[in-house]
């Protein structure tokens, strides 16, 4: 069945309030659409954990900076819709920029601690725009379980941390990252990639791999292992790397010997194309 | 009867909810205690409202700077809990630093318009302490209605203005300032004057209906109206003006020939105290 699309936030609001009543669990999926198995992993997720489920299709002005690509990021909202529907999706909110920004908006949901770390250090404004439109879903929405997918680690944990630090009552689920079958980390964004970037935009993931295996070894030195990535990466044409890091999986510091989750993340530009990628390592 | 009183979020989420099952519709008022009748005049207004009500008393603490009067902040919990029974308050709640801001805090709600106007020129980090306490109390409490003092003008708008941005269902209700039969504005900080203070900082409503009549009266001149404000406050030896500012009443910009509705709001030391006060002017 074809989900009901909602575009304004009192009709949203409704909705989430008479499936309150009528003592229905929701589960909600923020996306910024253009659908990929990534998304419909964490519809699937939610479905198993709640009654009814919401997708809002919404590409947030507030978490692009000048010059990034807030007019060409893809849109297909026909095809996101028939693939909702194939994952018997009930709701997909669809606001525009005016219902969702409207003139004289002020107010911003900013993480001090972590927003200008990793990804915050090429995209300084980018996790305020993050944690101000999720704070807004959430309230609007109202759902028991928002899913987020890992490969944002860092978007995840703010967000998580947001929901605790702000008292949301909506439950933080983060899903595993979902790989195209020759293991690179689904995004709407691969969608930019030429056939040759296509092709050596497998090295982020292949060089994830091959440090889990030297990590597996024994081997604990985080400085060769970034220079071998940094080595591996570079040597394809199209890729320069934006960070490779190594860092504490709650704080975002830079991994110490006493850190016992180490989050490797890395974003790399393959083209004009910044692709994020990474994975855990336990000590 | 005594009201209820709770100490943790998770127990005052699941009154909430409870209420929200039986249909009641919640009033809130949040305090940081040692209540005056403003605040009652708002619990009042809210038993009006909604079927029940909740107030919070909590000395926020990210709303004072170093060197403010945190530590010194007037408390009466026992005096605050009578009070509210004789207003017939169905829940106080009173929780600690630690629930509130636990370890790893790092989530903060901002205005970025309004936040350093006003009084945000001399305290710079208040109306961020102020709209993140709020939003936290606002998803924990989940009320249908809170209400706030119109002696605390910048606070009220801001609070309007985070609570239609960030979507909260909750609807802002703002009361009439309460005075003293002698026309002082109620504040727990009145507590702080000595009684030669006490009679001298009469002179903030004085200079306010001083200029309400010269405004009735045609006056326009708005510097020749803040000179006169001025020389009268600081003629009183323990006065002494932090700022007198008439503004547009939405955007606290200074008011031009185009304002409607001005805010003329000051801010004056007596002794070590601050006080507040404002009144409206129509054009």
């Amino acid at each position: 069945m074809t989900p009901k699309v909602i575009k304004t936030i009192a009709a949203m609001r409704r909705q989430s309030r008479q499936w309150q009543r009528e003592g229905r669990s929701i589960a909600f999926v923020p996306t910024m659409g253009f659908l990929h198995e990534g998304h419909l992993s964490l519809i699937r997720k939610g479905r198993e954990l709640a009654d009814v489920s919401v997708v809002s299709i919404y590409v947030n002005p507030t978490q692009f900076a000048p010059g990034e690509d807030l007019d060409k990021y893809p849109r297909d909202f026909e095809r996101d819709i028939r693939l909702c529907a194939e994952e018997q999706v009930d709701v997909v909110f669809f606001p525009s920029n005016e219902e969702m920004y409207p003139g004289g908006y002020q107010t911003f949901v900013l993480n001090e601690s972590l927003s200008d770390k990793l990804c915050g250090r090429t995209r300084p404004t980018h996790f305020k725009g993050v944690t101000t439109i999720v704070a807004k879903l959430f309230n609007i929405v109202d759902a028991d379980y928002a899913l987020f997918g890992r490969k944002d680690a860092q978007q995840a944990l703010i967000i998580r941390n947001m929901a605790r630090d702000l008292n949301f009552r909506t439950e933080i689920i983060v899903a595993p990252i979902v790989r195209e079958p020759d293991g690179l980390a689904m995004s709407s964004r691969n969608k930019y990639l030429s056939p040759v970037q296509r092709q050596q935009a497998l090295v982020l993931n292949e060089s994830l791999r091959r440090v889990e295996a030297l990590w597996r070894e024994g081997e604990r030195d985080l400085d060769r292992l970034k220079k071998e990535m940094a080595t591996a990466i570079e040597s394809r044409p199209e890729c320069r790397v934006d960070y490779i890091s190594f860092v504490d999986a709650d704080t975002l510091e830079n991994a110490g010997d006493d850190s016992k989750k180490i989050l490797l993340a890395l974003a790399v530009f393959v083209g004009n194309t910044r692709l994020i990628d990474n994975t855990l390592l336990q000590r």
